[in-house]
């Protein structure tokens, strides 16, 4: 999977069709209703800054312009066609787009390969067209893409708000309607879009790619995704890779965790959802914010917008609401957002503004909000300024439309000077409609119609922020290794265990001290090399759970419980063959104590190796809590992944244990992704279970082993 | 704590207060400003069917009505005055009040018990002078309450609605400011009010009262509450069985999980806001919907008012988005909701409305809903009809004027002619305002705004109907049992482990069996009368972590190893005492095996004893899941408990063990909730862990206990 960083930023493929400076409207018409009819009034109206050619020849002039038969006839160039012809003629249109160097084209049409063979092989016939002129196409069964920026309006919508005003967030979603629902959302949340596009089918430009662009562009502030599937990962991981560079958030609506939305988007617009579990491991690692809300992506945009990154975590919050007071307190600790104390100087500057309520965070102003409205206003001023708070959260509510100014205008003249995030929550219906309407547009006060949606999208923000820096350091991609032999002499999907634990103890995993034996004598040989006390198991075919066959023996302490533990499996193994041949013993080191983790690799169709860390042994299941992330890691990925499990706990020395050799366990974790990467196109699977993490000093080793060979193995 | 079920229901002390016929306002005046001036003219805006009589001397004539100079010369009966007169005249003017016969009183003045020594002491004198003439007081210090009912507006608000129309849903808010927030919301939401109540200081009426006096109106189908704290728990638990009996949910947003909003809660109104741990459980266990966002409880409260019981919990989907299928589908797992199957009928059926979309559930009409609007209404009539749908999720976005009445017309029909519920999301911004309005208004439609709020209401909804049978079994009381003579033998607060279990054996709690030995001789005797093998601890003051401190030793299998163990316990307890004399021995059975659980009993200020029960032994903190409910438990709760925690997958015979004996668990966990309310007056707190739980048929058996006494005994 090659993974190309810089090939978003320097793609300039996609600038005809996303900031394009002349448009032809291929099948223009008269007709008011349909796309074919508005899209001149709508790129007038939104005061496109090009040109605007019709082509249609059965018009010499359409709303005020020279309306022309071909596309040919154009004079000057073209950067993009919006194109409203039946299907049938599609081929050729695009054919004569080529030869006009159009450079990019909007396809609305539905009935391509969503809709069977037949619209497969349209859609193969318009790519290779599309292809062989270099055009890039938005669609088909899209709803076409708008770059507010120049006010070109290439969207078609049944209603879309009249005064879309260019900002910072780009919109690119897999879903028309999500689109649509996702503007008028941003719109009402008072955020200002640049790019908003409807992928569609994604002919010959993929969602990744309209993100790469627009992440390039110093105007965007953060790129809002929704997504079914990806026809790319790599190409996703290296668009994520550029908004970390960038610092700008990736926030992403990613649809198909259930198996019933998986269906939905396949037959939708036949993407495969992939793993949730797999794409929130990766979405966590490549700081990219992941939502599973239409509004929620618009509210967390929306943030990222208006509010320049905050200088810390702590919260002060202003109102005029005890009750209020109380579930933004209630819901803030349920989310782990702190509010703080404030400092002795702000309580003292606080304390004469209120009569019985006391100066503490969340302040409540009660009544004096409209009695004494200077004090409302001396309140925000004391709270920005307070060296405790980082952000400030304003509640407002309804007010009397005389209060309104008082309370609103203050709040407007800080968020000017402070560069203090200040998160507004305007808790009221629509009789408050007009004070609501007036802060959202305000350029540096994202506002909330609540608290939850407020903390949640606060919650968004400062975790992408807290992990800007972390994120960044990524691991070394190691190379591909050898294919190791042992792969090639075994004939089932799986190595044995002793097998497994031979090629990882080569690649310089911490496997227990085994040896594999034929009879009694190589046992006891063995046994004496290793040291008592060993354990002994049986090998053979169809019996890969030794444990349930009774083919283990813990806890051998001598020569005499050797040979009774040999005499005792090599009875139960009678008759059995291993590989063909005669079933063979393990005798192993016994190694007591220490706690227990699991290590797994499971390689993912899309992005390759992910590792898996947990609580190991019998807990695994009872417990039941895991962490996820793609290989390869760094020593802080594993770090971060032992820390989000219940592992942690376990390791810092639970009810009394020594601690144990975390360190130990970290750098397994990253030494077995490195191999899980270099050997990924051999390996399926890999299981250490259970990991022993010995008291500190004392490392780790992994006591059981499985190897599953990839598909492709003999 | 005496519960009185009935006592809500046949309470009429409120019905001057809450449904007045005949209105004082007492200070009325003629400024346009405040409440004193514009209550009167609410009232006859709101449509108030009884008489009004404005109370000042300084005036004849008030809003068209005869003024008088005090309430005595009002001409008939007065139900209730809204009293807005400075507080040092209040005594005064609720003392005639009180002769003239008033029943209730609205008391909207601030700066009461909330503002400390000299506040509390006038409330504390009008509460007497309330009391004396028997008059309902709604406040002080709160925004009044309003029965839409008779139109009675007793409201002071800066704005609210104009077109407040009477509905199902009583709405109750200790915080002034949340009962505004709620209302706008509910109105918004299309809910439609009955009662709307501020609670305020709660002087001689509290949250409680009003609720249980709203349940008792058959026009009320649920009841909304805002608490910071209960003044009274037992008033509380009574009106939450009335609710149960009444069918109708209780809808509580409970403020002060936090520490810091517990903090609020006490600064703005003076209430203790208790353990959150604990008002869950008991929330849960009396079928009261616990949220905590104010928009939640009108969003729920809305389904309540507007949708008949479901039938069952399988929904069905209509819309015309796939991405937005795929997202209610993603969202729905999350909340355990379950999308149904359609019958192949209903397949069949749907089957030639669609052009590429599947006939699948959730259901996607994409373009048809407006090149086909009948295709739209058939097919909600489909999914209405169908046998596996119980109820209907129907989604609706932005759309022209044109399309408007095609979508929203058989929607309406529909509505009126089935009995399963129908849920709409309307996921658009302010562009789509026009429909979002028109079905808000619809009686039996409620509106949400996005997927999350609708399904999160509906989760809510479902638990409701699903617990309303199983919640109606409610254990019956045990009488108060004699303080056991042992509490008083005792010196500490804690019994020894040995009188703990003693005491638990007698009242017929599985406990281990074990003896109080002096000496070897005993212990030795004990052993033979237990059986080998056993264990053997020490007892001595101060050494209560027995296992820390080398106290026990397991496993003994016969009499020399009994003695060993017992030299090295005696070494050990070397100049200790026990009680004064000289240190115990206890032998106790030695049991291997079997699951591990714990059994806790935390005596609750408010709520008396609350049992805990969970994973025990090593595992119980790592696991940390615990459920908790309030004694006395019926078998079906001591069920449910196990099923919330993971002990259930240990019973059940985790990783090959045997199945456990659930049912004496269970049993044991019903015995000892009846033994601490019986006991509810002496002990504070009781702990078995581990009980061991055997393979099934074979018992339980709690080996460790420990009982501290409440803080009133000697």
């Amino acid at each position: 999977m090659a993974e190309d960083v810089g090939k978003a930023i320097e793609d300039s493929r996609l600038s005809g069709l996303m900031a394009p400076w002349s448009v032809a409207i291929i099948g223009a018409s008269a007709r008011k209703e349909g796309w074919s009819g508005s899209a001149i009034p709508t790129l007038q109206r939104m005061g496109f800054k090009g040109d605007i050619h019709p082509v249609n020849a059965k018009y010499d002039e359409l709303n005020g312009l020279p309306c022309h038969a071909s596309v040919a006839d154009i004079p000057g160039p073209v950067d993009v066609a919006l194109i409203f012809v039946p299907k049938a003629v599609l081929p050729q249109v695009l054919e004569e787009c080529g030869r006009k160097g159009v450079k990019g084209a909007v396809i609305l049409a539905a009935g391509f390969s969503e809709t069977g063979e037949e619209g497969r092989a349209l859609e193969d016939r318009i790519r290779t067209i599309a292809n062989t002129h270099g055009i890039a196409v938005c669609g088909p069964n899209c709803l076409g893409l708008a770059n507010l920026g120049n006010g070109f309006m290439g969207l078609t919508s049944a209603t879309f708000p009249d005064d879309l005003s260019p900002g910072g967030t780009a919109l690119i979603s897999q879903s028309g309607q999500l689109m649509m629902v996702l503007l008028t959302h941003a719109h009402d949340q008072g955020a200002h879009l640049r790019y908003i596009v409807s992928t569609g089918n994604e002919m010959n430009v993929e969602a990744a790619d309209y993100a790469g662009y627009a992440l390039a562009d110093p105007a965007v502030t953060s790129v809002a995704m929704v997504l079914e599937g990806l026809r790319d990962p790599a190409r996703f991981l290296a668009v994520a890779r550029q908004a970390m560079t960038a610092q700008k958030p990736l926030i992403v609506l990613k649809i198909g965790r259930s198996a019933r939305a998986a269906r939905t988007a396949l037959a939708h617009t036949g993407k495969m959802a992939g793993a949730h579990r797999t794409y929130a491991a990766v979405f966590r690692q490549g700081n990219v914010i992941a939502v599973d809300d239409p509004m929620e992506l618009a509210q967390v945009a929306t943030l990222f917008e208006k509010c320049p990154p905050p200088r810390g975590e702590r919260v002060g919050v202003v109102s005029f609401s005890g009750g209020w007071c109380g579930v933004i307190a209630d819901q803030a600790e349920t989310l782990g957002i702190e509010l703080t104390d404030f400092t002795s100087e702000t309580v003292a500057r606080l304390r004469p503004l209120l009569d019985f309520t006391p100066p503490d965070n969340p302040l409540d102003l009660s009544g004096n909000v409209t009695t004494h409205p200077e004090r409302w206003a001396e309140a925000l001023e004391a709270v920005a300024a307070d060296d405790n708070t980082d952000i400030l959260v304003v509640f407002i509510h309804q007010v009397r439309a005389a209060w309104r100014e008082g309370l609103i205008r203050p709040l407007e003249d800080l968020a000017a000077r402070t560069d203090k995030p200040i998160l507004v929550v305007y808790d009221g219906g629509k009789v408050v409609e007009e004070g609501y309407e007036r802060l959202a547009r305000a350029r540096r006060l994202p506002i909330y119609r609540g608290t939850r949606p407020m903390l949640r999208a606060l919650r968004h923000f400062l975790d992408f922020h807290a992990r800007l820096s972390r994120a960044a350091k990524s691991a070394p991609m190691p190379e591909p290794a050898p294919r190791p032999a042992i792969l090639d002499q075994v004939a089932g999907r799986s190595l044995s265990e002793y097998d497994a634990k031979a090629l990882l103890r080569e690649a310089g995993l911490p496997m227990v001290g085994e040896a594999l034996c034929d009879d009694l004598r190589t046992a006891e040989e063995a046994a004496r090399d290793i040291g008592f006390p060993v354990v002994l198991k049986g090998l053979a075919d169809g019996m890969e759970h030794k444990t349930e066959a009774g083919l283990v023996r813990l806890g051998i302490g001598d020569a005499a419980g050797l040979r009774t533990a040999f005499e005792d499996l090599s009875a139960k193994l009678h008759g059995t063959t291993l590989n063909g041949g005669s079933p063979k013993y393990v005798v192993q080191q016994m190694i007591s104590g220490g706690v227990e983790a699991i290590i797994g690799v499971q390689n993912d169709p899309d992005f390759g190796p992910m590792i898996l860390v947990g609580v190991g042994g019998t807990l695994t299941e009872l417990v039941g809590d895991v962490a996820l992330r793609r290989a390869p890691l760094t020593p802080e990925d594993a770090a971060e992944m032992i820390d989000e499990t219940r592992l942690a706990a376990l390791l810092d020395g639970y009810r009394g244990a020594p601690p144990a050799d975390r360190a130990a366990l970290e750098d397994t974790i990253v030494r077995l992704s490195r191999f899980a990467v270099a050997h990924a196109a051999h390996i399926a699977e890999i299981d250490l279970n259970p990991v022993l993490v010995l008291p500190r000093g004392k490392g780790c080793v992994a006591v059981d082993a499985l190897i599953v060979k990839t598909d492709g193995a003999a």
